[in-house]
């Protein structure tokens, strides 16, 4: 994860998002309170667990749109008007919350798919609502195509256990079934926050088109995903590279990147800028996603460190691979009879050995490289403010390590 | 499910919704067929699916929507000015779409979360990608309590089966998925479609309230089913009244006619006395969906007849039943080592037996009774044309066998 410490007042700006999502939670909570106790409690624990993110999506937001306004208010002598039309701070630093609510319904609905029970290195809502109820996920299952496949809930020892204990089926549905519906709630909510938005008609409905984007593209990405784990898909390259750009990449940089410019009222040429070096950063995050997954410390990134491996994902690393010569031994290794740490450290040292590594950094340099050629490009039209902004988080984008 | 055949141009209507709705989809699927076959094949099947409605909601706002716009154009000379605020008619018609979508969202999740595969009497999303593999749903496994659970998905005899063959349980994961993935494109579609209607702000603000209301309401409601039929919270009679009213009431008759009269600008008195009848009748309606699951022919309501029985659904009825003599017998039939269809026979019969059914009757009219009463103590205030619609919709309801 990113920190984004970028600019000098950015532990102001992380208080300010901080105190807009606790207030749109305190909405849901008044809400909730009136349906009684069992949803109350549903809604605070749902409301805690958001709140544990890096929060790098607001930032992000709420940086570029100060930096865009702090430059136009530069360059424009008081009371010139003919300005563009700009959304009241307040309202920026909802919508900052609005997308951290979105990345929580995408993460809830993520989770429940993949049937993992920790988020952040600890429990997640599905693995809360458990508690201490340990059911593992589903150990690998590997297919004749040599992919690394998960039952997901069907066929695990676990879930064998869990048939045994039908209080325990019974309550495993549950906690699955509430995180589908809270979910649901989230994003109901963050569009909620955009359309209730006071801006002139053509700028909010630009904003509504932005999220709608990020939005679809999300959902694809993770069907693809999902296809592609499951083998319902056959894991082509142009297939993996749509999933790389529209599974998290849409959401995480350009959503915010284009809010910004359309609220700050930005001149078109630095709009179409700003979201043509988020398309290319996002790509570049989850290129490193997939990167720190595969070769990464579990201990810095907070995931289970071989679901990737369990849930048989394809990635533009597996991609790579496949048309290496190491291929028949990492298939071979991920069709082993042996437990997944073991698959997974040999399946590790493969494919450092072929290579996968240096290529995931290639694609990842390249997909940087472009972005800082965007910015260039537009030359000084993209302000100082802004331009150290995405200066800075190139730079953490490169140098991360979770 | 209601037909709502009820004006002159009925059919008429019909018809302009059905258009709205499919201009609706083509949008959606030039969107999906930027991002490969695969997404563009889902996005067509669920457009066909959704196709598949009744459209009770949608002609339910026009209707309504119509008859006050009419009384409102013969009462006010034309440019006396000083009206309210009012949405294009093309507007209303694109809601009425939105809110057939909403409708669909939510029969999505509920299906994934119910693990039903059966929708309208024919295969649901997930069964028509499952395609011929005939995962059926997961028997009654009764309980202590002596209600009945459902495994769903972890214990029966068909996941065991699936269980020895990965490929099928990959496909069923996948389907599943899938399905929870277009229900979250649904739902951001219908709040996309509301957030971009034209109204004045104050109009519109009110419009996202009661879309906020029907979406809080609908995942409250589902959320107390899912946590009384897994046995997480008891069955309380206040908990089952707030399902009862929440889970399909609230989107289904007090939404459409809140949206109508928001839209036409109708005076506060007639938007409160329609708010009022709506929530009566939606209570009614629900009360109606229980009575017909449980005593009603398979066949006129296209559910898989013994549904609720099988995923231990608690209802108004099961309430009533708890507190007569005839419990402990309904508990043991409950229990009873038999088939789902012998088990069911038995509990209707006893059910039946114990007046189940009347105390159901009575708990319907009593709705219907308070309907009547608010449209009728809001006078003259209620147009003609509407108060029309209303009390087709009434006869409807109370003459409804599916």
């Amino acid at each position: 994860m990113l920190d984004l410490i970028t600019t000098g007042n950015h532990e102001a700006v992380r208080s300010e998002v901080d105190h807009a999502i606790a207030r749109l939670m305190e909405h849901g909570m008044h809400r909730a309170t009136r349906h009684g106790a069992e949803v109350r409690e549903l809604w605070a624990l749902a409301a805690d667990h958001l709140r544990g993110g890096k929060l790098v999506r607001p930032l992000l937001l709420v940086e570029v749109f100060d930096g865009l306004r702090a430059a136009a208010e530069a360059a424009t002598p008081e009371g010139s008007g003919d300005d563009a039309p700009v959304a009241e701070r307040s309202e920026v630093l909802r919508l900052a919350a609005a997308i951290e609510v979105l990345h929580y319904a995408f993460l809830l609905h993520d989770d429940v798919i993949d049937n993992d029970l920790t988020r952040r290195g600890r429990p997640n809502l599905v693995g809360a609502l458990l508690d201490g109820d340990d059911l593992a996920p589903a150990p690998a299952v590997p297919d004749q195509q040599g992919s690394v496949v998960t039952s997901r809930g069907t066929d695990s020892e676990d879930d064998h256990r869990v048939a045994q204990d039908p209080a325990r089926a019974r309550r495993a549905h549950w906690a699955r079934s509430s995180a589908v519906l809270v979910g649901d709630q989230m994003l109901a909510l963050a569009h909620q926050i955009f359309a209730r938005v006071d801006l002139p008609r053509p700028a909010h409905r630009e904003l509504m088109e932005v999220l709608e984007d990020a939005v679809v593209d999300s959902a694809v990405g993770e069907f693809l995903d999902v296809s592609l784990s499951d083998g319902v898909i056959e894991p082509a390259e142009d297939v993996i590279d749509e999933m790389t750009r529209t599974k998290t990449a849409t959401y995480t940089l350009e959503l915010p990147l284009r809010m910004a410019s359309v609220l700050a009222g930005a001149p078109a040429e630095v709009q179409r800028a700003l979201a043509e070096a988020g398309r290319h950063l996002g790509i570049a995050f989850q290129l490193q996603d997939d990167a720190l997954s595969a070769f990464g410390s579990a201990l810095d990134h907070g995931k289970d460190p071989w679901s990737d491996l369990r849930e048989g994902k394809q990635t533009a690393i597996t991609e790579y691979a496949r048309r290496t010569e190491a291929w028949p031994r990492i298939a071979a290794a991920l069709e082993q009879d042996s437990t997944v740490e073991e698959r997974g450290e040999r399946v590790r040292t493969l494919l450092l050995d072929c290579g996968a590594r240096e290529h995931q950094q290639m694609l990842i340099d390249r997909e940087v490289e472009s972005a800082r050629d965007v910015l260039e490009d537009c030359g000084h039209r993209v302000p100082g403010p802004v331009a150290r902004v995405l200066r800075a988080l190139i730079d953490e984008l490169e140098n991360r390590s979770r």
